[in-house]
């Protein structure tokens, strides 16, 4: 097959590696800094980039802050109505954490857009680099083992699951919050204990680390107040997170936010997890 | 508070010990083969057990295979609409498995019938106690240790979830099958073997055992017929199961269907699932 | 390779069947109750049994209650002996559980005789039975989940270490003891909780199961004393065991000796260890 | 209890802290760049610290590169004798990795001296810490996820045991090698793949990462060369190590040298181990 792979990351870099090895023809624009194979055609526009391409591959996020393509990896700045004037709708367009003008402009063009991000395939597996991203910091921050550590992950979703089981397997005594008797149920299937986010209250003072995975607000002051000295605080949530930093400074509580641990701490799994996520796409539409 | 507990096997004569434990008046019917404790006041019908009740539990499930009111701890035959009979609106009716018939007489006396079966934690633990009879069986008839064996898993839903996570604690090498690409990066997520379930051909002869999870015909002739001589075949799922027994007996396939292990096996701890689910039923109606 | 089986129970059955599945010659004696596969070569004494044979495996224990050699799948009684006497100095001689009286005779006798039973990897993986069955057992004898479970594993060693680690692995909450604080670290580092096995007086209560895998007198009168009603105590500790069996039955305790565990629960993996232990002592003296 | 601490570096420090924790009087020399609290009582010499003591603690190891007292926090160089020279035959001295000459000085003076880095507890929960440090080290240096890595542990003593557990517990695919066949027994007991030390060759390739723990070279030219481009090579055992460090530089392998990770990563929870191990000899000096 031919794939056009337009702007992104290293992660973007890798995918153009790993569609090459598994014999595909890949055409990439703007990933110019990122010394590319010699067998991937570099392209001077999207135009040359997606032509005759079967599936085309754009960022995630697709934008940047400044609502242009995210193109980290090149000098050339690039619209998203650029980069979709050059596809049609006969080619599979992918791309990641898709806006609503995206989609606009995408419909507008009648184009086949699918946002990748929204696989749950992806996004598991990119729940286990996060997982593993936190595993990291939570070591460095901290000068003791994490065997033996109490800590508390709030919430109990994709990151919640996995981050509570790597911890395990290291030996940290492990606490989960949930909001409903049902995931408090798995919690405890699964060998953790059990609390209820709604009522952390009178709790918090047992942990030395308390990890949120929860887009909510549920770390502030009064309970960032319970915490022990010296305990990490770290959040996982992405924007606006759940923890109030303004008041965990204000107590002088050790506080870290970490996002997109994923392009970060492994560039390359993340890679091929988009790979695989594209293919299976492609599958399906057969 | 005061409960009634009308008919039920010993999960139900085990919840009256419980809650009278916790200090609430139980009165019970239908239960006289079960040796209650002399603080658990037997009832000589449904109106006099559920006379002054908070709450009335039901069955587990509520009615046998005569579409009577399960009672086999009883010599007493009992209708459903007697039992309902005895109750009023303002009362809690809790009761499992819930069919169409009894959902519609407790909507014409406009009961409070609430199916603690469809709750998650009580599905949850009950899965817990599934996934242990299941290891109990795989024990018992085979003559290998499950260390070492190469053992699939059809589903991945609650039963298939807990019984992969403790044949690996085992040391049993797992596989798991599912249906789409989200439960399949789950499974590899969680380190276990992933298969396609629609597409198990040509995979079944590599496994000692096959447990099936799935209410739906995914053990056919074809499939039985690819499995190593002397393999355990067994399903968990409820009627009318996965596999076709049929066919396996002519093959001459270890067949096993195992059905309610959670009361079999452990009944005790469904005894106090049960009352746990019900305490979160009464404490969400405050 | 040309092997002579003679005497044994089931695990030497399945030791003739896989010796001959890798191509070697098999020659039986007093496995007849086995229904050996038609390569197998059944003998009507030892010497034919032994003669030409590379290789010689005598039964595991070697001799059986009185003293003879231990055939149960036999009505051909026979003594050491008489088996000794078939074999020579130049065949390797493999035997398990050798008694004082079969060395001082297969010395006299000039023959190269090994005990098996004294292997590190035999005595490992044939832990690894005793553990799952130790497991099966508790499930059958107790009204609840393993799940949950507050269970006390004294001693940690083969058994001790294995059966600690497949209860965890299903969700039991898992103490165990040891005499000295080097084990104590390494339960501690496995994520057990530790205790001291000569100081358990005040602990015991806790536990809903108590499982001895030391050969020494560790649960006399006062310890069961201190037992939870209704907790399961099991002996794993070959003769003459650690748990004092005469004041268990007095108190009411619900006491359980499992002896052999391996060639009952699981015979056919038994058969495979023996196999490859054999294949090791014999690759050792190339 | 009085205590004397005697140089050393942070994990002197906070086993002063410790001690005085709970309830001890400490008296601390050479730790002045350490920010002591105010009741643990700084001295200008060794006799001043050590005297009235009923416990000294000298440093992890003993010794410095120059043969001199370890005092890595203290401006004031200290010779072994100045040391030793303060301390009386009815105090216990604790002291770690202590050298010949160290241990001929002592028997001359005739002190009580124990080498607490050979008590087992010490080494077990040290290679906790060693095993978290080595983790850490291989998520930071590499760009994909330890989950789905294949590593391979070279070695199954306390670091190869716990490494081992804990990257399974990541979702690593671990091998580990081990030279004899009880040890290769427990690796698969364990559930990890077994591999002969004295066989690797021709099975390196497999490898995304190789960590060593054996002091003895088993890792030379031969067998880096068969490395996969990219691997990651990591040496954890203590001098002179495993690998061969020119030839790894020679063929462009990613090689790692990580010791002492103990003190590293996790100083605080070194400081805790060390007051146990402390407490246990005392314990037993009783």
């Amino acid at each position: 097959m031919k794939f056009a792979v337009i702007g992104g990351d290293l992660r973007a870099a890798r995918l153009c590696a790993l569609l090459c090895a598994d014999g595909h023809e890949v055409r990439a624009f703007a990933l110019e800094k990122a010394e590319l194979d010699a067998e991937i055609i570099s392209c001077a526009d999207p135009a040359e980039a997606a032509q005759d391409a079967d599936c085309a591959v754009l960022p995630l996020p697709v934008t940047n802050v400044r609502g242009r393509l995210n193109t980290p990896l090149s000098a050339r700045a690039c619209t998203v109505a650029e980069a979709l004037d050059a596809l049609t709708p006969e080619q599979i367009v992918c791309a990641g954490r898709v806006d609503a003008e995206t989609w606009t402009a995408a419909r507008a063009r009648h184009l086949t857009l699918i946002d990748f991000f929204e696989r749950e395939e992806l996004c598991v597996l990119n729940a286990v680099a996060t997982a593993e991203g936190a595993v990291g910091i939570l070591m460095q921050e901290t000068p003791v083992t994490l065997w033996g550590m109490r800590i508390l992950v709030i919430g109990f979703g994709r990151v919640g699951k996995l981050l509570a089981d790597r911890l395990k397997g290291l030996g940290a005594r492990v606490a989960v919050s949930a909001r409903n008797h049902g995931d408090m149920a798995w919690i405890r299937a699964l060998n953790y204990e059990a609390l209820d986010t709604r009522a952390l209250e009178g709790q918090l003072g047992q942990f030395d680390a308390v990890v949120n995975t929860v887009p909510a607000p549920v770390l502030g002051e009064n309970r960032l107040r319970e915490l022990k000295p010296g305990a990490l605080c770290m959040d996982l949530a992405s924007k606006p997170g759940g923890m109030d930093f303004a008041a965990a400074g204000k107590l002088g509580v050790r506080a870290v936010w970490a996002l997109s641990l994923p392009g970060e701490v492994a560039p390359v799994s993340a890679g091929t997890i988009i790979r695989d996520t594209i293919y299976n796409i492609l599958g399906e539409r057969v």
